[in-house]
């Protein structure tokens, strides 16, 4: 038996090819590749075959890919109709999970066939989008929009949440970029969670629904919408010091800064830092709060920074979804859309040489005892 | 680092309290009682109360835990109009995670109340059974049966089941024994799937779904209803020896027999065993498949029994469940309904003393190289 580690830290649990994370150099590669070289040159629909097949793909390859990936966007009535019964304040992370499961069910008929966990790994890349899109028109008591097959992934996923006007180029660019870095992150716990429930078998949808469901966990995917409502306390730039010196002194959490994972900046960071700040010059009016993140972002860099807190990508990712009008209970959601890439592939290696988790427990509970009736308690 | 251990075999990941397997002695005790007393004379209500709470509980405190579990049988109309918009051959586990989802959205206004984890607790073990009603009734095109407050928790699942008829004292006996002996069995992979989720902090019902989507895999929940496949295929005792030698000379998998956590016969077997050959002979007239059933056992016992090849529990409920009429993709539903206790007392002591899972890999992947081009792959 090994001694305990709490939360398995530095525990080996899979052999992986999917990424590798160097902390102490802030390198975050995929398949080799550093995270910052594919949201350059990249796109979603690249990278995301890059996670699958492991090579960055032909343009013939990646052509017959992003056609698949475009054929599977528009999502079954089945779906749409029972998000219509849903209450209207269900998070749309607990929706997300629940549409998972409901994938299963409406390609029942496929299941056994020789293509069935191919064919289901395009569709739930590609259905998440619409389902977090058409769940915020239901919510808000309008129809879904229909996908549309001339847009690219991040682009459509604009298009829909728009309510069918398309978003513009540079907001495009800049989602597409921020899927690219959400992809993944080596085993953290909802890709951990997609190898356990992958590992007893369970069909692909299944596994999914249940990585969702941890990164719907506020220690996990959840701190984006924290730093949001960090950013709407401070209100404006010029409160931002003011702010930062109170959070400090009172050991508060300064949301979207430090990364357990990184002793230097977090790469993902870098490069949607920049790509920020060309993103607001360019755009001309923006909002305070978009002033007050930056400031908040330079303080801290200038304080914090030699102590290894950046910013990470959720702080920046936060800042811009804000920028785009996007509901802060989606930013999760989008996070995951991007993540269930690296969910996919992180459960095509574990069912290629699987065998079920079954960790064991130090016991710490009550010795044998005999039970005991009900009047002599 | 350490060494790798595929499905982290002997790898320490919780202390817990919740409950001790000895697989050389054949003993599993439930917070220190061994799971044969509790199944001779014990309830699901009073071993589950236990098992959240650690102790046999006085005559009141059970009164009132099995009050406000009755008062939570019934289910939202969401999630019944949910459940009918699903495609109508959906496996009930799907629809079981797709609905555990669901029930976080019925209570969204509570959360954050000092209660929230407790209620949700009980409204979970309380209706995980009424929605397994429900779905059954709704694919078969009928208006789900509204639970009976004045029932046990086993008594209305089968009331309910049967479409509005109370089934036999026998019978409503047999499924409660069923739902006490599999209400836990230490960090198996759904377990450990309810831990990960639960230490990202998400809410209850979400982790429940995600347990739900580790025991659909059929490496773990799905073993029950191979035994009756397996049993459709024998037909009935006198073909049961000519089957087994078959079997046994094509190495074949025989379903429901052995056990990887025990040396010895799964004390839950032993006591199905008794109770069911009671149970066949008070009936009188059972079903062929009853009768191959039993010869199986006493075959495989006689023959296999020395090698510690034994039926197991997934064997006996198995051939309950089929004289009992039940269709045979709601086992692992049942099996499922029992577990969700075993699964909250463990997200309990998860979530009292956290630390988020986060394992390690050891890198087999591409070494770092840079981004080409499309035009020069």
């Amino acid at each position: 038996m090994s001694d305990y580690v709490p939360g398995l830290g530095g525990i080996v649990a899979t052999k992986s090819a999917v990424s590798s994370l160097d902390g102490a150099n802030g390198i975050l590669a995929y398949r080799g590749y550093p995270v910052e070289d594919l949201a350059a040159n990249s796109t979603f629909e690249e990278a995301t075959q890059l996670m699958l097949e492991g090579e960055l793909p032909q343009q013939a390859a990646l052509d017959a890919f992003t056609k698949e990936l475009r054929a599977d966007y528009a999502i079954d009535d089945a779906l749409i109709n029972m998000m219509k019964a849903l209450p209207k304040d269900m998070h749309p992370m607990a929706v997300l999970q629940a549409a998972s499961s409901v994938i299963d069910g409406v390609y029942t008929s496929e299941q056994g066939s020789e293509t069935y966990n191919k064919d289901m790994t395009m569709r739930l890349i590609a259905q998440y989008g619409t389902i977090v899109a058409a769940w915020d028109a239901i919510r808000n008591g309008k129809e879904p929009v229909a996908p549309r097959t001339d847009l690219s992934y991040a682009a459509n996923f604009m298009y829909m949440l728009g309510g069918g006007v398309e978003a513009a180029e540079a907001d495009v660019r800049m989602m597409d970029i921020c899927l690219v870095l959400h992809i993944e992150h080596t085993i953290n716990a909802s890709t951990f969670t997609a190898m356990v429930t992958g590992s007893a078998l369970a069909r692909p949808a299944l596994v999914m629904a249940s990585a969702t469901g941890t990164l719907a966990g506020p220690l996990h995917g959840g701190a984006n919408e924290r730093v949001l409502n960090m950013l709407h306390e401070i209100e404006t730039a010029d409160k931002a010091e003011a702010w930062i010196d109170n959070a400090l002194k009172n050991k508060n959490v300064i949301w979207g800064m430090g990364h357990r994972e990184y002793a230097v900046k977090d790469p993902r960071a870098k490069i949607l830092e920049k790509l920020l700040r060309q993103y607001g010059e360019d755009k001309g009016a923006v909002s305070p709060l978009f002033g007050a993140a930056l400031k908040v972002e330079e303080i801290c860099e200038a304080r914090l920074g030699a102590k290894g807190v950046y910013p990470n990508v959720d702080f920046y990712s936060g800042i811009l979804y804000q920028e785009m009008k996007i509901p802060v209970d989606l930013y999760t959601p989008i996070f995951t859309m991007a993540r269930v890439v690296g969910w996919l592939a992180h459960w095509q290696e574990q069912i290629a040489d699987n065998r079920i988790f079954r960790p064991t427990q130090i016991y710490i509970g009550a010795e044998k005892r005999s039970y005991v009736e009900m009047g002599k308690r």
